[in-house]
C-alpha cells in the first residue's frame, strides 16, 4: 500500500463529530439571543466544530501560499507574464503582497512554498524552498505534471500541514500564486463536476474577449486528449493540474487526517480540495468555503462540494486573501458561542407562549 | 437657532472628502495585484475613507448599545416579555451577552446606555445611566414619545459619540436592546421610504402568523392616526420611534460633525439613521451598512439609503452584533490598502499589452 492509500485510510475512519456539533447545536438554543438570530455565525461555528471535532479557539490560525508555474501560459491563457510568479513570491518574501498584510493583521502564521518555480530566492523565515519541479509542462499537448514530481508535491502539501499541527494551528488556508493557473483550474473543474467548458473558464486577472476565447479552445483542446485512466482524479490532476494544485490538495488530505479545518479560498483552491474530496469524500468534512469569487468556475466547484460561502465580495486575487478575510470571522463566531451566557446563567426570560419558533 | 439646527449646518460644511478617495483610487491600482482584485474590500476601504476623510486604521472601535422600553409591547407585538429589555441591560454589564464577546474579540470599547428602561442597575464602567423616560407611550394611541425626552435622547446619543471621540475612537457602532422595537422601526421604516406596511413588518425576535398579522395592524394604525406636521422627520420619530432609535439618530447626526465612521447594524439602527439622513442628507457620507438581516424593513431601509451591505448572513439580533462582525474585515481592508507594495516598489511586471481592464 502507498502512503496515499493510507492516508485515505486514515481519513475513511476518523472520529465521527456529530456528537460535537449536536452539543454545540443544543448549547446554542440556550444562549441568550432569539432562536439562531445569529444566523450563519451560528452555521460557521458548527462547521468548524464539524471539522475540528470541537468548537476551536482560533488561536493560531496557519497560512500558506503555494507557489507554482505554468508551461500552459506560452498559450497566452493569462494577463500577466509568466515571471510575475516568481516577482509575487519574492513580494510574499518582502511583504508587500495583501496575503501579508492580511496574514499579519488576523493573528495567522504565514509560509511561502516555492513548489514548483524556477526562482531562485533569498533566505527567509517565510519560505519553504522545496520545489519539485521548475514549472508544470503545457497541459494543451502532454500531461502537466510526471507523476514522481506531482506525488513529491502532494508530500510536499501534507508536510506543511503536518509543520502547521506541530506549531499548534488551529485553523488552516491554503492561498496560491501562479500565472496561467486558472487554466489547469478550469480543466479540473469539468473534469471533476462534468460542468461545461465555458462555465469553468473566466477572465482570471483579466482577460479580454478574444483571450478569453482562446482560453476556453485550450482547455477543450486539452480536455479532448486521450488520457489513460479517465476516471481518476490523481491522474486528472496530472494530465491537467499545477504542482500548487497537487500540493494544496495533498494539504486538504493532511488536514482531514488531522481534523484541522480548512478554510477554502477561491477558484483555485476550491478546484485543488475537490480533487481531495473526489479522493477521499470525508475530506469535505474539514472544508469551510469563505467567499464566492468572480471567477465563474468557483462558484460551480462550491455547488459540487456543496458547500455554502459567507462572503460574495467579488474577490479574484487568490494568495489565500479571501479565506484570510475569513479568518477573524471564524474567531468571533467561535469565541461567541462558546463565552455568551445562557438564558438561566443570565436570568433572561424566554420567549411568551405561542410565540413561534421561527 | 436650536443645538439640532447648529449641528445639522456644521454637518452641511464638513469639508468634501472626494481628493482622499480620489487618492486612495489612484493608489488601489498601483496596489500588487490584478485591477481591484479584493473587490468589496477596496470598496470598503473607500467607503470608510469617504466617511472619515482620510483612511482609518481602525485602532480604536467603539461600541455604544442604547437601550429602551416600549409602550407597544402591551399590544403583543413581541415574541418576548418587556421586562427581557431589563434582563438584557444586566446581562450585557454581566458580560454576558453576543456583543459583550464580539466587542471583546473585535478589540472594542463597550458602552450601554440606558436610554429609556425602568431598571435598576449595580454600578459598572460599561453603564451610562442617564434615562430620558421609563419607557416610551403606545404609539398605536399617542406619540410614541414626548418633545422633551425626545430632544434629551438625541443628546444623549450625540454625547455618547462625543466620549467617544474624546477617546480615540476612529469607528462607531450603534447597537440597540428594546423589546418591541422593530415595530417603531417599522413605522419610521414606511414614513421615510413609503414603502408598503407589510413589506416593512416582519417577526421580530420570533413571532407566529397571528402575531405577525396583530403586529401589521397595530402599524397600519398607528400611521392612520393624525399627526401635526406629517413631513417632519423629528415628528415621525416623536409620533411612532423609541427613545434607543431618538439616541442613534442623534448619535449618527454627531458621527456626521465628527466624520466618525458609523457601521449601520440591523433594522432598528437603520431606521434610526434614516431619520438622521432624512434631517441632514451628508449624514449618509459616515455610514458603512454591515450586513442586511432577515428583518424585511432593513433591505427596504438599505434600499432606500442607497447602501450596499457587505454580509448577508440572516442575523435579527441587533445588540450591534453585525455591525461588530464588520469591525475586524473594515480593519484588514484599511491595513491592506495602506500597507500592501505598489509594482514599482515591489518590481512586479504589469499585465501583458493586450489584456483586459477587467
Amino acid at each position: 500500500m502507498n502512503a496515499i492509500d493510507i492516508l485515505l485510510q486514515n481519513i475513511a475512519a476518523a472520529p465521527d463529530t456529530s456528537e460535537a456539533v449536536n452539543e454545540l447545536r443544543e448549547r446554542i438554543l440556550k444562549l441568550t439571543m432569539p432562536t439562531r438570530a445569529l444566523g450563519r455565525a451560528l452555521d460557521l461555528a458548527e462547521e468548524l466544530t464539524v471539522a475540528a471535532g470541537q468548537l476551536p479557539a482560533i488561536d493560531q490560525p496557519h497560512i500558506a501560499v503555494f507557489a507554482g508555474e505554468h508551461g500552459v501560459v506560452e498559450e497566452g491563457v493569462s494577463a500577466y507574464p509568466a515571471e510575475v510568479t516568481r516577482q509575487m513570491v519574492l513580494n510574499f518574501l518582502g511583504e508587500g503582497a495583501a496575503i501579508n498584510q492580511l496574514a499579519r493583521d488576523s493573528g495567522a502564521n504565514l509560509m511561502v512554498v516555492n513548489v514548483a518555480t524556477g526562482g531562485t530566492y533569498p533566505e527567509s523565515e517565510l519560505l519553504m524552498d522545496q520545489p519539485v519541479a521548475a514549472h508544470s509542462a503545457n497541459l494543451l499537448h502532454e500531461p502537466a505534471l510526471t507523476e514522481d514530481a506531482m506525488n513529491a508535491a502532494l508530500a510536499l502539501g501534507m508536510s506543511v500541514v503536518e509543520r502547521a499541527v506541530a506549531d499548534g494551528a488551529d485553523i488552516f488556508v491554503a492561498g496560491e500564486m501562479g500565472i496561467g493557473n486558472t487554466t489547469p483550474s478550469a480543466c479540473l473543474a469539468v473534469a471533476l463536476t462534468g460542468c461545461g467548458v465555458d462555465a469553468a473558464v473566466g477572465r482570471g486577472t483579466g482577460l479580454d474577449d478574444a483571450a478569453l476565447a482562446k482560453k476556453r479552445r485550450v482547455v477543450k483542446e486539452a480536455l479532448g486528449r486521450p488520457t489513460p485512466r479517465p476516471e481518476s482524479p490523481l491522474d486528472w490532476l496530472r494530465e491537467w493540474g499545477g504542482y500548487e494544485h497537487a500540493a494544496i490538495t495533498g494539504a486538504a488530505l493532511a488536514c482531514a487526517v488531522h481534523r484541522l479545518p480548512f478554510v477554502v479560498d477561491g477558484f483555485n483552491v476550491a478546484a485543488s480540495v475537490a480533487v481531495a474530496v473526489a479522493l477521499a469524500p470525508r475530506v469535505s468534512e474539514v472544508l469551510i468555503a469563505s467567499h464566492r469569487g468572480s471567477e465563474p468556475g468557483h462558484g460551480v466547484l462550491l455547488d459540487h462540494l456543496g458547500k455554502r460561502a459567507y462572503l460574495e465580495w467579488g474577490l479574484r486575487l487568490g494568495e489565500g486573501s479571501g479565506a484570510a478575510l475569513m479568518i477573524p470571522l471564524c474567531r468571533l463566531a467561535c469565541r461567541t458561542v462558546r463565552d455568551m451566557a445562557t438564558f438561566d446563567e443570565a436570568g433572561v426570560s424566554g420567549r411568551e407562549p405561542g410565540a413561534a419558533n421561527a
